[in-house]
């Protein structure tokens, strides 16, 4: 398989989310349609979804049902992943009452925490276990992504025992590099990061305005 | 100024993170040591300097400083930025605890909620205003970004209060599109689109598996 890059992606998580809102509402769509509603151009959407086999019909566009299918394909979405989210403080108590994770193919099914007053609490329809029991819980309810939500300092130890438990990805939260072995997949989230985008636009727009004046 | 994509803003901003790290111990940093710290390959790295002016020099490498410099202005971080933060619920207040964002050069300088018993609560060292008086505080306080982190029915319409209250930039957090005048700069953070990052690579690379198989 051609090495597909991060954002191309990405795009086809976006296209993906916006074929799902028109289903069952039309059969076509063009890829003009998809890029205005993604904000790509239409020669971006073609070129994406060429690179894997569809390449819908000129002047007709891609069938929506079946672009869909390809789609949930190509991201692995056409099964329901197991995820575990590690540190239940606010921004992983916030995960777990997420709707839209589940809506997604993702069920949470299990959470952990180092704090004694918050294992056996019931959040988001899930008890609490103790950080304690990680390896046993993941290998028990097989999970396949681990969340990680605890403060930095906790992040990269917990990273090594989610992949010595056998969890196969991890999403990480917390601003820190976290390790693992060979072939697991790691995206760390930064949330500053998201805010630099913000400010890269707001700047270099300001300097086209002034290179206007 | 050239249209930059998404992803280079993204390395940009990866890049610096790195030289901050290593900075007041080394002096000159190469596009290899680089690439290896935040997964680029160093032809990447040279390339996406270039687009900015900063080349390096053969066998010596870039200065930190400069680099670290040069890579502030052109992410707009020469500066600090003043946030808003609207709907402080599990997430909204997680932002409101992450020390990063200072770190980073942004402070939230108000936060907002509808629930009048949140009102007036200290979180994060900052009062929680009402969202009534949403305009009012935001042109006081000079906002210039909100992060919505409200529920998904409630964030178009902020969207489109801090946009008449003069906010540039939005990073919304909340499951839905939401509008914006022309020139605002908005971002919408997809959490469920990040897990789908790490199943399309469990899958591509189970794929390829197979293909050796």
């Amino acid at each position: 398989m051609k090495k597909i890059s991060e954002s191309a992606v990405r795009r086809l998580s976006l296209y993906l989310r916006l074929l799902r809102v028109v289903a069952g509402k039309q059969e076509l769509i063009s890829s003009q349609e998809l890029a205005e509603r993604s904000g790509a151009t239409s020669a971006q959407v073609r070129k994406d979804l060429s690179l894997f086999g569809s390449f819908g019909q000129r002047g007709r566009g891609y069938e929506v049902d079946d672009l869909i299918e390809t789609l949930e394909g190509i991201l692995g979405l056409g099964r329901r992943w197991r995820v575990a989210i590690v540190g239940v403080g606010k921004l992983g108590s916030a995960l777990l009452g997420y709707r839209e994770l589940s809506q997604r193919g993702f069920d949470v099914v299990a959470a952990f925490d180092v704090d004694a007053r918050k294992v056996g609490e019931k959040l988001g329809g899930l008890d609490v276990s103790d950080i304690d029991s990680l390896e046993r819980v993941i290998r028990e309810r097989e999970v396949e992504i681990g969340i990680i939500t605890t403060p930095p300092e906790a992040a990269p130890d917990v990273a090594d025992r989610l992949t010595r438990a056998g969890v196969s990805a991890i999403l990480n939260f917390a601003p820190v590099k976290i390790g693992g072995n060979e072939g697991m997949v790691i995206r760390t989230m930064d949330l500053a990061l998201e805010l630099e985008g913000l400010t890269f636009a707001l700047t270099s727009s300001r300097d086209g305005e002034r290179s206007h004046a």
